[in-house]
């Protein structure tokens, strides 16, 4: 993600606590509370510009959705389109995923969404791969039981990568697609990267994980 | 593997037992006997017309391989490499892999290859494929604990099915190369299959995984 400085980002955000979550500590356990539905609620962690978090919202009101973002530069567009959709069941965080136990306990998520996360190719930044093996614990730490990391890049290394950090883990494979938009899956939800990589001839990996507790 | 009629394949066979083992039952769980060297086996599973293990067996004295492959038409190809080449390390078998459990019993296979298995892709043949857990179960009843299966193919559909197959078996994906001809793995020998469909410009896809006994 190519970072602006937006000096504006920050006010903006704090003017905005109806979407972006202010002091998210407080709500651990009881996400419920800041919905208006008490339903399954589905992650999209570096959601980005929030394409795909806001359209997942729409297609789906039995779901609540939360994007989490760390850069304010980024969030502020993604904020832009929840202000024009005004869904009840989508909120934003602005944190760091490392810190996803500080915001929720066990139970709190049903599915993780990861969608072309940055591929960090170089193996000394193996760590801040987003499906590393620490990643993959802070997951499940939030997750319910037998729940599901949905995985989408045009990265093959991160790709190829990953499916070996979920086989280690001990994660089943329950779906995998080495060239996506050429599967007969039906409405897929492309994000802002999906979009622009695809248009440049790039295949699409896509997989769904499950934990197996 | 398209099949051509070979009235004198039979007879060939029968003429060279120093090469494709006859009454290979009388050897389960004694294969040493029938190497020139006490070492690992290593089999291949649906071997064709054998250039692959002929040349792994040329590349790795250190290691005893056999030919597994269904039919006499293609095996007797491999056959003509063999006894062109004269290796002590590499034995052929005429067998079904369905059969493996009647030739070999726990420990005696170190390692199984699968190279461009027939896909069967409808999903009422699943059963055929190498990789069907049915297979998986075969394999990890004549490997030693631990044992691996080294997997190429340029079918997309098959390599999924495999990949989830492998997962759900409780395999530990150790390797995993999504475009195998642009990696930087070194040293792989081609098969028949692989020279062709990688000139007509399929992408290989190989993987490595380990029963986790
Ligand atoms: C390559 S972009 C993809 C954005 C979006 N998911 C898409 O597919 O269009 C990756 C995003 O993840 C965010 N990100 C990376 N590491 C993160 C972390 N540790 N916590 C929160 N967000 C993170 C980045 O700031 C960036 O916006
Ligand atoms: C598509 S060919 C590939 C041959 C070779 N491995 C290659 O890569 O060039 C598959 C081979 O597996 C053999 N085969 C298929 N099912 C088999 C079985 N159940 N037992 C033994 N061989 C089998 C077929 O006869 C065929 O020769």
């Amino acid at each position: 993600m190519r970072l602006r400085y937006k000096p504006y980002a920050k006010d903006k955000i704090e003017q905005h606590p109806q979407y972006i979550v202010a002091m998210p500590e407080q709500y651990k356990g009881k996400w419920n509370e800041v919905f208006a539905s008490n339903q399954p609620l589905h992650i999209e962690v570096g959601t980005g510009k929030g394409r795909f978090i806001t359209e997942m919202a729409k297609a789906n009101p039995q779901i609540n959705y939360m994007g989490i973002e760390l850069y304010d530069s980024v969030i502020v567009d993604a904020l832009d389109r929840l202000i024009e959709a005004d869904l009840p069941n989508l909120k934003l965080l602005n944190v760091n995923a490392r810190d996803l136990g500080k915001y929720f306990e066990k139970n709190d998520v049903d599915r993780v969404y990861l969608n072309f996360s940055d591929p960090w190719p170089k193996i000394r930044h193996e760590k801040r791969r987003l499906t590393y093996k620490n990643f993959l614990k802070l997951y499940e730490e939030i997750l319910v039981d037998g729940g599901e990391i949905h995985f989408k890049t045009d990265n093959q290394g991160l790709f190829e990568y990953s499916l070996m950090s979920f086989s280690e883990y001990g994660l089943l494979l329950k779906y995998v697609s080495l060239d996506f938009h050429k599967s007969d899956y039906q409405g897929n939800i492309m994000t802002e990267y999906e979009q622009k990589f695809s248009e440049m001839g790039n295949r699409i990996y896509r997989c769904e994980v499950k934990y197996q507790n």
